[in-house]
């Protein structure tokens, strides 16, 4: 068989499946997937010995520290993956759920009920417990799955779907249910994107690269988790202790992650009293600052210019870019050119200012007086998320077991012909 | 300046054009809207002169009569538009409405609220009156909007088009409020759907060359209003009576919009009893049968053999497929296999059998005893509607001012920071 029929076969049987995975029962569903859970510990003998595996070649091709600790397991990680599996069982179903319903004056009732999208591929680097949750959440939401995950971690991610697997098959559910492309030949992803005929959606995680290749060649409707380049503004009217609380907390606490600052807004009325203390802060904590120039001048030495690519640029650690601006006006035209239409804060106590933040900043996710750290599906109370949607179409932000929904209208009529 | 850069130029004052409109009050925009619907009205005069040339033109190059009748515009026609635009600001502002609201244990209080989604592109074919039913839409739901109709309409389009513009000039509103392209090179179309960083969604409304090309080639997410192939399913369990009436309104009230049925199906055990008067029907109104050899046999002479061909079909004129199918399992099989997915129909009065139908059927409307002709923003009572989306993502079904809005999250804090 070709490449090109492979993939084909998988995406075909994920469309038969999906027909199948939409009748399920929430009950039959969360029992599965409580045994899902229950099979990766089982298994986890054969996971870690898999992953030895990725780590040894890992290392032979000499990938980074930081990398080979995002690919490695240990019996906590896995332990973590079967508890998220345990928490996806326990969120309420969104399949089933009815949006809205209303007559209208023909006479028919209509009722607007969320189903599942059908057949969601996934295109992933890295961590290999991307793999069992992605399939947790698309499962529970009624909804087949292919998975693409990074090479580095091919016999990772292969262990952990074959245990899983092998569960979807005990219970009598068709192939077609969870797919994993075991191939490190990129061309699979080619065909993959042009299968629009069977795949309704397809999600990228990871870098740059990756999300551009996936949105210039695919056919296939696409959401993106880009990155988050995430703006604290402190206001003139701003609680100073306050913004410094939150704005260490929103760089330091996990820079790692998408929803992390990478750039610091402040009002010039409130620069010379709020910097010095706050970059003291931050140089404590090893964060290296890139300033505009009235921030290095109150900041003194060891502050690097800042750059245009400085503000388009997501970190993902200790550095910041802090700008001082002239204006709220100012702010908000800054975060809407250089920002990636993520997560935004103002610290103010002017309720017209946060107001105008609140309804000007073209964000996902925009917050008075809080970290933008909160952007996150357990923190917004949705349970586990398969991302952080930077996109405007379907989902923004957090996207849960909701986001894997569409819906259909269903109309019960007595004989209506249209006059 | 180059194609390119005009095009790229248009996309930009969109972008900034958008930002505006999105802060624009319902009371604004309604009172621009009736502006727009009078200046229709006073220019009727130009806009039945370019109309005029356009017809000229298609005369010349031969274009079918229905392609002219959709192509002429008369003071009616204009009326209409004019009407549209008048019932567009009537209708409730989808933009600020409040999804929902909750609060999380961090204190924090989420208000996820509609917004406009931002720059909207429409590339259609043919009738004029899209050209004001669009921009009515987009700019009641706060976006800018880029219009690129069919070359054979340039001329009424662009009569339409400018007389909108000046309205728009006369509020004072940004240029990009209102952008349509006006040239015949295909190129264009090629250029637009490669700029995602300025458009956030594209519409192509037209036939299924133009929404391949679009899919094909479109970096910006696409919403499709691709054919309708509907079907009505006459169970075993119908009422003959009622689903003779249905099944003859589906398919002859107005046999050129995608609503209509398309294929009929019915079940063997009443095929005998329902097909000679049904067909008869059907006959007297000139509408031509395609049948499997059941059809055939009960129908006698005069019945063409129905192709797979057929049953992927739509027909849009006086022509039906038929086939007898021998189970409910069977009749849904065949409308997913080869249905689009838009509105389909069983008529029945077995609640089980409904059920079965209403939750397998995989396409946006189902229903139970009514014409699929309801499908339909109007009779949905959404009012107006941009178009009917045959895709899964963000959009199923009639979509109108709640459609073309995304949604942000608001958060409000008193100083949370992530432990």
């Amino acid at each position: 068989m070709t490449l090109r029929q492979q993939v084909v076969n998988i995406a075909k049987n994920a469309a038969s499946a999906a027909r199948i995975l939409a009748g399920l029962t929430t009950c039959e569903k969360n029992k599965i997937l409580e045994e899902m859970a229950e099979s990766l510990n089982k298994n986890k003998g054969a996971i870690l010995k898999a992953n030895k595996k990725d780590i040894a070649l890992a290392m032979k091709v000499k990938l980074s520290g930081a990398l080979i600790d995002r690919l490695a397991l240990n019996e906590k990680r896995i332990l973590d993956m079967s508890n998220c599996l345990l928490s996806v069982a326990k969120l309420n179903d969104a399949v089933g759920s009815e949006i809205k319903s209303w007559d209208v004056p023909s006479g028919l009732k209509i009722h607007k009920v969320r189903v599942p999208i059908g057949v969601i591929a996934i295109i992933y680097e890295s961590r290999p417990n991307v793999t069992s949750d992605c399939i947790g959440l698309c499962f529970k939401s009624g909804n087949s799955v292919i998975l693409r995950g990074g090479s580095e971690a091919l016999n990772s991610n292969l262990a952990i779907f074959k245990t899983i697997e092998r569960v979807i098959k005990k219970n009598g559910l068709p192939k077609g249910t969870v797919n994993f492309i075991a191939t490190k030949d990129r061309q699979a992803i080619d065909i993959l994107l042009k299968l629009n005929g069977y795949i309704d959606l397809v999600m990228p995680r990871g870098g740059e690269a990756l999300i551009k290749k996936v949105v210039s060649s695919s056919r296939i409707p696409v959401i993106k988790h880009y990155k988050g380049i995430c703006h604290v503004y402190v206001d003139d009217h701003a609680d100073l202790n306050m913004a410094e609380k939150i704005c260490f907390n929103a760089k330091v606490q996990r820079p790692g992650v998408c929803n992390a600052m990478e750039s610091m807004l402040v009002h010039c009325d409130v620069a010379a009293r709020f910097l010095p203390g706050m970059l003291k802060k931050f140089k404590d904590a090893g964060v290296e600052i890139r300033g505009c120039p009235v921030t290095q001048r109150i900041g003194k030495a060891g502050i690097k210019r800042v750059t245009g690519k400085d503000y388009r640029t997501e970190y993902l650690s200790l550095i910041l870019s802090v700008k001082v601006v002239d204006s709220l006006k100012q702010a908000i035209e800054h975060i809407n050119a250089y920002g990636s239409h993520h997560s935004d804060s103002i610290i103010t106590d002017d309720e017209l200012n946060a107001k105008e933040f609140l309804k000007k900043v073209d964000s996902a996710c925009v917050y008075v007086n809080a970290s933008t750290r909160f952007t996150d599906g357990n923190q917004f109370g949705m349970g586990a998320e398969i991302g952080i949607s930077t996109d405007k179409l379907h989902a923004r932000g957090p996207m849960a077991l909701e986001e894997l929904t569409t819906y259909k209208y269903v109309i019960y009529g007595n004989g209506q012909v249209r006059a």
